[in-house]
């Protein structure tokens, strides 16, 4: 199905299909399925009609996947989408998308997004400081551990300008963008939901630190060998990793991947790659 | 939000909250939030009264995010909730999540998956033959485009698993995986979701091949300078930098990031990054 999010008109209308029956009005998408989008108020039992002769309709015509898509404030159509055996596909803050599948053969919907994408800072100075911080809330909280700033990538947000983003948020200071390191993936980090984090080098280009009050107890400079003594370091495999790899980096020899802005027929992105190598 | 999924009793007993008022049951969360879960029917108004109720209680406890889960089949409560203020956090197949925040101050609500993730596969034999394939469905279908296998990553899936799995499904051969090569990120995707899409090198295990029905229209091992020539690939800034990395690798002259088991106290994980470099 495409992402399209073209609106339809009212549904409340319908539309005349062949041989008269009233069906929802709906966008078809490359994949043989078809979207309706409700707009519009109505009765639960009309819609539930009106559901039923256009899946009757839209079964003659081979149409694959069915997608309802419901405002928030329509939310009481649901049930009578789910009483004909649609279920759910995602929801945002203000939709529910359901989905329903035709054919007698499996269905090939694609899946619902997957992943949660993170960072981690790695911002140290020409004194050989690293940029940490102490959370007020989650994990490590009263802990007294000094640790990276981190943060969630946004929808719609680069991993560099996130990493930028969060550094200055969390401890005022501004940045520029260097290079993913390393990655992590992990898997029932959030309701389920998988996890990437990438741990991200960036180069400080102001000094003065302005600690966010809401989230963040204290923020520093800190020398770099007393932030990797600390027990909590020592006595995490992943955290000794990305030590180590980041020593390499502040020694000169390691590389990782540097974002570039490529362009595809259909859309812009940016490709993260060993540049160095590719020379 | 932490993100248990400790199912609750019976919310139609409720609870006995201080003062004889009776609150839905909860699960609390260490971030100062509650979560119920709906598990039995209910009388939409009688539930609508309980939620009035436990609000008022979660209220004067300082409660701040309420979450409430509900599944498919007790859609029809959800309208209630949305009255009371509620928005959607995200739906999987069987459940609807709803949300309120209690507190004046802004919500700190964490957000929803917001990536999907996706392979394209680099299997390169002995005689520098690429396994490539045309697709049955699609923005390619029938132009005659001989391209990398490709699929997505699944929820709870390894990167270096999902580009094996989707090799063997899309074409027969079995691979064992060496690196991610490069990464792009974009956005507006899929339902406006963001996308995170991973050029793996994978070594063939065996050569022998057997296109999948469903999804592609044939598939064969290709001269990698024929592979390249095609006017798809040259006319496309991204092939062009993949195809420039994916000649270097296969000429020994590029590193890519390497996946590696590593445990953190919590979880389990797979840290990808520049091995070569971190010896």
């Amino acid at each position: 199905m495409s992402a399209s999010s073209s609106s339809c008109t009212n549904p409340m209308a319908g539309e005349e299909a062949k041989g008269g029956v009233t069906v929802l009005p709906v966008v078809e998408d490359k994949y043989g399925g078809v979207m309706t989008e409700i707009s519009h108020p109505m009765d639960p039992s009309a819609f539930s009609a009106l559901l039923q002769s256009s899946l009757s309709s839209w079964t003659l015509q081979g149409k694959k996947g069915v997608w309802i898509k419901l405002p928030r404030q329509l939310i009481g159509l649901a049930e009578a989408a789910v009483k004909e055996g649609f279920w759910f596909h995602h929801a945002e803050k203000d939709y529910l998308m359901l989905v329903y599948w035709i054919p007698i053969e499996g269905d090939t919907i694609p899946s619902n997004a997957s992943h949660r994408v993170g960072i981690g800072a790695f911002v140290i100075n020409h004194n050989k400081e690293v940029l940490v911080v102490q959370e007020k809330t989650g994990r490590f909280q009263g802990q007294g551990i000094w640790k990276f700033p981190t943060g969630v990538v946004n929808e719609g947000e680069y991993i560099h300008d996130g990493s930028v983003r969060e550094v200055k948020e969390e401890t005022g200071v501004d940045t520029e963008f260097v290079q993913v390191l390393a990655f992590r993936q992990t898997h029932k980090a959030f309701f389920g939901k998988s996890d990437l984090f990438f741990v991200c080098m960036l180069k400080p280009l102001s000094l003065e630190i302005n600690a966010q009050e809401t989230e963040i107890e204290a923020a520093q400079w800190m020398p770099w060998d007393e932030y990797t003594k600390q027990p909590f370091v020592q006595n995490h495999e992943l955290l000794r990793y990305m030590t180590a790899i980041c020593s390499a980096k502040a020694n000169g020899d390691y590389e990782g991947f540097t974002p570039l802005r490529v362009s595809a027929p259909d859309q812009q992105g940016n490709l993260y790659f060993n540049t160095r190598d590719l020379r």
